[in-house]
């Protein structure tokens, strides 16, 4: 409980602006702020800021923190990349969103929280996912709000639960929140699923099918950035690099770098060629290296060389999980970006030669 | 780990007959005092008492305790609805209660949680669950004896485990090592099971089946009630109502209140009419709007809010669960309870606007 | 988290030796030095002996604390056993254990951990683990290496995790690495299994299936031993037994006992005669036995019945696991002996009747 990150002990933490913050989200917030462009919030929208200006701000942040970028323009050029391939998901994405904030705002959570966008990020993947997998009707739509403000209570939780280790609860809120209502499809008969969910079987021994070809890889990497948001198109996925790019080149190349280690992971292994190509196995390895090499470790040799361990292992577990949830016909979402992370921060304190950033 | 609970701090603390528990029975056995019928207490088997009245006392509270009531004449009156319904499994209840009870007094435990039923009621449900899904053989019954006695092992592991977070472990400790017989069946031939329990299958999409109707919901609102120890019996529920009313007149409307809960979220949603008049989508809401409703918060509108919710969650969550354990061809008793009980009260420390009861 | 262990306060831990380690190591550590061999280590290894010597000592007590012994002899004697069964693994044995070692040595752990095998055996079981499952090519010797290393860093994860209960993380990372692995064989088409895997399918109702003879039960016995590395051998579960002789009679006597109470468990729940011959009951019970009964609690008429309970346990939870697995086809390896072990040393400070070694 009372470990201290070593090395670098915070210096801003004296600063007066995170003192409000339970602790896993003062160093997150800390780390985020040096990525993301926090010159909308410094300009005046602090405290004096009109309430709606205020609350569009915290949800495009939400909306940007699903790549962990505490930036309203990295979110919205996320919006306008999702728009670009589906508008509905879109909306979507700014409805879930803003029922997390709405919710949490009711509950009375932290404002700082709120305002950058932490209690957001996974209504905004609650929304995309439930618009995914689910028929868009009315029961959907209202499913979408509810479970979008449902899972901030599930974010409280696990942030709550994972204070001891000091672990941030990153998209788990979202992905036990959509597994929910996706499960839910075999006993509830009014909810619709649009035949994208896996469908139920047993694992079976899988063969090396198709050819990687420079299609492959170009389409792999870009959508492989684009699936963060379940998005299937690599003009998507561009506008999110834009997006990141925004935010910071370096994030920007990382993300990218990650694509392209969940890629080549896959090939290794013999993944199939139309799974790779779609970057099934890079969206959880962009989301693992923007996570430890952007905003958790300070980076030298071998925190690199453990930011690509950890990247390698998040692929590995996406095979794991999608496999594991063969049996009930479910998504292994971003579970394997969220396990890989919390695994690789949570050996922090024992390997003395890793610091924080 | 430091964290208060804010508002009231727990005032009562400060008597004597709370300080030698531990932190999580503390609050959760003040919270029940208020709820429950105390007076046999009272009365002079403190200390004093015989002990054969001593433990039979402490084993008719344990069975109260399976709906969170401390009283021992709830208890009473839980074993009449269940001996009404099968004679048998009443005497099983008495049995499996004993056998928690006696295995934790052996090992030494805190006086005062055995007492207030706290190592019982956990007990009580496995010995219902096993005679429900187990053929009642002399291995059966063995395991009845063995498994209820183990069980207090893992609440006690859980009730440890759980104590950063100053949350109880609820009927947790029941469902895992119900699970743990059930999955047994697949390895251990002199195992029988009744043929009650569901038969494993890949979870398919539902549809709407029959037609809800008066009788649909008349059954359903006393089955969900009577379904927290598995009878599918209305008469049952009622005097289950008549026992939780000896409590308390409030405990007694929120439990109707979240059969009701349950039953409408079932509805809404489309599940077949058959679950919803046996009250499958109601012991759940029941036993989640008692915990919260009843024991754990304060009760102001935004609570009752936030109650509302989880006991809808608990309905989802009977779905999500069950369809997830129908591969192996398990039920979910009450672990959508456990988890939407768990994570709701997680949550309360970083809503200000909620307080503890 | 402010437990203390009652009892006695480890007076050893105020000896110089144990002061570098975190909380949980030093307890496992002390009560692991009064089983093992220290000899080896007394003579001058310590400090100022040549790093080649001083990493094999580390590596061969890597593999003696598959059984929990810090004895270097014990893990040779592990090693001569497999080696008469599988010279191959015995071989994967050594190179797995070297590259946990050897990857935290890279990650700058605590030294005394690493000398003492804590960041070995884990490494080792993952070998072993791999080689019997997966066909023996150049992917899988890779494999071997990669989730060697990676498993350590898994196991400072959950040792970090599990600090606020100061329980040891045993075996856990091997089981983990190792299903991550077996599952991804559904996703990745050069992953090649040897056939050995269970085959994927809804468990069924279990019917009494052989004759138990005195042959059952002698190859039984020994092989429940040998099972602990996976090795279906009558020889090698007689030279493991050595092994631990050399290391403690005790321990010998112990993991006999406990492979006969997992033996007689099956046998009397009804398990399949074959399961019960290969040592499938027993190797669980093995571990269990020695974890409870010989290192972490001081033993007395009622800690030995505890022992035999949770003994007990692991056996069932054998059967449980392995069920829960079978839609996805995979086996359960120790998680049986984890989860017993976790839960019965988690429950102890409840019961003041029970105390630490």
């Amino acid at each position: 409980m009372e470990w201290k990150p070593r090395g670098r002990v915070w210096p801003e933490i004296r600063g007066s602006e995170a003192l409000g913050l339970p602790l896993p989200y003062r160093a997150a917030f800390l780390a985020l702020r040096r990525n993301g462009l926090a010159t909308l919030t410094r300009s005046g929208l602090e405290g004096d800021a009109p309430v709606p200006l205020w609350l569009a701000d915290s949800v495009l942040r939400g909306v940007g923190q699903v790549m962990l970028q505490n930036s309203a323009w990295t979110g919205l050029l996320f919006l306008a990349g999702i728009a670009w391939n589906a508008p509905l998901i879109a909306a979507g994405v700014v409805v879930g969103t803003a029922a997390s904030t709405f919710a949490v705002v009711a509950l009375g959570a932290e404002r700082r929280a709120v305002r950058d966008g932490l209690y957001g990020f996974n209504g905004a993947l609650v929304a995309v996912a439930l618009l995914v997998f689910l028929k868009p009707d009315v029961l959907t739509w209202g499913c979408v709000v509810f479970a979008a403000a449902a899972s901030t209570v599930l974010m409280a939780a696990l942030t709550q639960a994972l204070k001891p280790w000091q672990v941030p609860a990153l998209t788990a809120p979202f992905v036990l929140t959509a597994l929910c209502f996706f499960l839910a499809l075999a006993r509830f008969g009014r909810l619709q699923p649009t035949g994208l969910l896996p469908s139920a079987g047993l694992p079976a021994e899988a063969v090396v099918e198709g050819v990687v070809t420079a299609a492959t890889v170009g389409l792999g990497l870009l959508d492989g950035v684009a699936q963060v948001f379940f998005q299937g198109s690599a003009v998507t996925g561009a506008v999110f690099l834009l997006g990141l790019l925004v935010a910071s080149k370096r994030v920007c190349a990382v993300a990218l770098a990650g694509s392209a280690v969940g890629l080549l992971t896959a090939w290794g292994m013999g993944a199939a060629e139309e799974a790779i190509r779609s970057g099934a196995f890079g969206f959880n390895a962009v989301l693992t290296a923007v996570a430890l090499g952007t905003v958790f470790l300070r980076m030298d040799a071998l925190a690199w060389v453990y930011t690509l361990t950890a990247t390698v292992v998040s692929t590995l577990l996406f095979a794991t999980l999608s496999a594991a949830l063969q049996p009930l016909g479910m998504p292994a979402m971003t579970a394997p970006f969220v396990l890989a992370t919390w695994v690789f921060l949570l050996a922090v304190p024992l390997f003395p030669r890793l610091r924080w950033s």
